[in-house]
């Protein structure tokens, strides 16, 4: 693999070691979805043209995933900018290296139509409520079951995300188990809210009636109050899953949430984990996934080196520009392409790879 | 393979074939799940101690191949005179070879409390009303979708089922598709009460206004007349898989009509199927498995050569004497369990881990 197509990030020597495990191995792409409503305080996520479409787009980022369109709304996701989800970028990844993904819905108001895994989640109440997962222990062990059985698949797996205003209930969630992580979670707009994401986190712990650092011996009970159906189902699939096989978290600073999580639940499973992520994401400048994740475990961070710069799409250029960065686990599912492609599917044939997909997805739709 | 091990029962050398393509791959067992209402006709189905209870036969199988134990009700499914479901000897043959299971719902009214794909079907309904299952076009649909990225996994598929009543709607099914299954179908019970099943399939096309053949161009809408949502689940994933894949249909006379859909709608399919049963179901005196294939197609058929007859349980020695025979796709998951071992796994040592199964699941819960 050349080093101008991923990026060892973080704990470089096990991300070298553990992206040598996964060459020859086939990966299994599982996309989690769900909502919160934590996504419909404005300007807080821009998952979709405006906050009541958010519900939409895991459902839309699903279907897109295993038919390239959408059946539940007309068009595909995008930014009030009219940027287009990252699902298109995952889509084509899996595409061209022919990666069969699993749609699990952890909780969303929406259901996408196609096929997923039910994990009996409801979606996400409003954070602030200090309510919002009640069943964060039904999904996380549902979740546990299904990446027990995906686990004896030969293979390991990449585990993407979508769910619009994750950043703020995985703030929510790593300040409740002590990691400091103010000023560092990500953002899918290009200037990242953080004090509107903070003062929503803090008023979420106030409400649970819990302070910073509280819940770290709870894991569960902290994505019960002030988390998001997706953190539970995520950390439960990792701990079912790696006790058989490696697993790659494929997202930014969301999943250093799910990663404190699982650290906490069980702390042995972050040496079959890896985080994988874009270079947007790890090289932006207005969050620090290192910072987050260097506060848990010292699993690896990999990035797959993107530049879009020089795409013949304004939609596609405008990821230069620090819009979206990251998300349904479109990096983790680049490098497991690169990986499975012994490194022929390099950041340039991803680039044209997407851009086929933007014609066909985008363009054709208007 | 010892041929006391393994039956070739029909197309010798293909099935032959078929299992020497099966060996150092990788199965998938998937149960397809669903209810059609057809179960709650008196005397017609013994999957559960009475007609009502036949609802949570489905879940309640489900639940005992991923966790070994009921949830949704307190004790096992067993038939009117208490033998218990064959998915404990599914659960023991994929426990005994680490094989992985995805349950997909097709449609059934109580959900298991495990996770399962969901394909969006409603629970089908008593096919004299002549309108048996009106989504059978979307759960076709969605499970070919799912099919599609099950076959990008490395291995094979084992398709079984659990649905009380579906010897029955399977009957009405081949009928409409013009082959001559009267007196050919399975059951459950060690008297097979062909009559009825005979009568309510044929008051089924009478009430849908079609006639035995009328349908064989209209596979899909013979499913939603007169079938049920497994069949169409089942259809699905194997049109969806067998592009790719090897697939075992595993189970009876059902999976003789989810045949005859499959050859209608993509003939060229049958290639890459086999059917795997018990060798119960395959020399059962009551019914004609291999007569109803060979109208079909010369696909092979391959039985697990089973023999309960010195079990130290009244309720697996009862197999012996022709109650059950088959069903969550018992025979296939045998079948790939030995083929997993190459051979080391015989039928001696499925009863002696069907055993320890039993007095788990079935003595420890009395």
């Amino acid at each position: 693999m050349r080093t101008t197509d991923l990026l060892f990030v973080s704990n470089k020597t096990g991300g070298k070691e553990f992206a040598k495990r996964l060459v020859s191995k086939n990966p299994l792409f599982v996309c989690v979805i769900g909502t919160t409503e934590t996504a419909k305080i404005p300007n807080i996520s821009a998952a979709g043209k405006n906050p009541n479409l958010t519900d939409y787009t895991p459902p839309a980022d699903a279907e897109i995933l295993l038919l390239g369109r959408c059946k539940c709304i007309r068009q595909i996701p995008v930014t009030p900018e009219g940027i287009p989800t990252p699902a298109i970028i995952t889509r084509s990844a899996i595409q061209s290296s022919n990666v069969p993904s699993l749609i699990v819905d952890a909780g969303s108001r929406i259901k996408p139509m196609v096929p997923f895994v039910n994990l009996d989640g409801s979606y996400g109440k409003d954070i602030r409520s200090g309510k919002a997962c009640k069943d964060a222990l039904e999904i996380f062990q549902n979740a546990k079951t299904l990446g027990e059985q995906l686990s004896k698949l030969p293979g390991y797996l990449v585990i993407g995300e979508s769910i619009p205003g994750g950043t703020t209930t995985a703030l929510a969630v790593l300040l409740a188990l002590g990691i400091d992580a103010i000023g560092r979670v990500s953002s899918s707009m290009s200037t990242n809210p953080h004090s509107l994401k903070t003062e929503v986190a803090k008023t979420a712990l106030k409400a649970a009636g819990i302070e910073e650092g509280s819940l770290v011996d709870k894991p569960i009970q902290a994505v019960s109050k002030v988390g998001d159906p997706v953190l539970a189902a995520i950390a439960g699939l990792a701990v079912g899953a790696t006790g058989n096989i490696p697993v790659m978290l494929a997202g930014g600073t969301q999943m250093g949430a799910a990663l404190s999580l699982i650290h906490r639940i069980e702390p042995r499973v972050s040496q079959n984990l890896a985080i994988g992520t874009t270079s947007w994401l790890a090289q932006d400048p207005m969050s620090d996934l290192v910072g987050i994740i260097k506060q848990i475990s010292d699993v690896p961070i990999l990035a797959a080196n993107l530049d879009f710069g020089s795409s013949r799409f304004q939609g596609l250029r405008a990821y230069e520009e620090g819009v979206v960065k990251e998300g349904v686990g479109a990096g983790g599912a680049i490098i497991s392409t690169m990986i499975k492609s012994n490194g022929s599917i390099t950041r340039d044939i991803v680039l044209k790879n997407v851009e086929r997909g933007y014609a066909q997805m985008v363009m054709e739709r208007k």
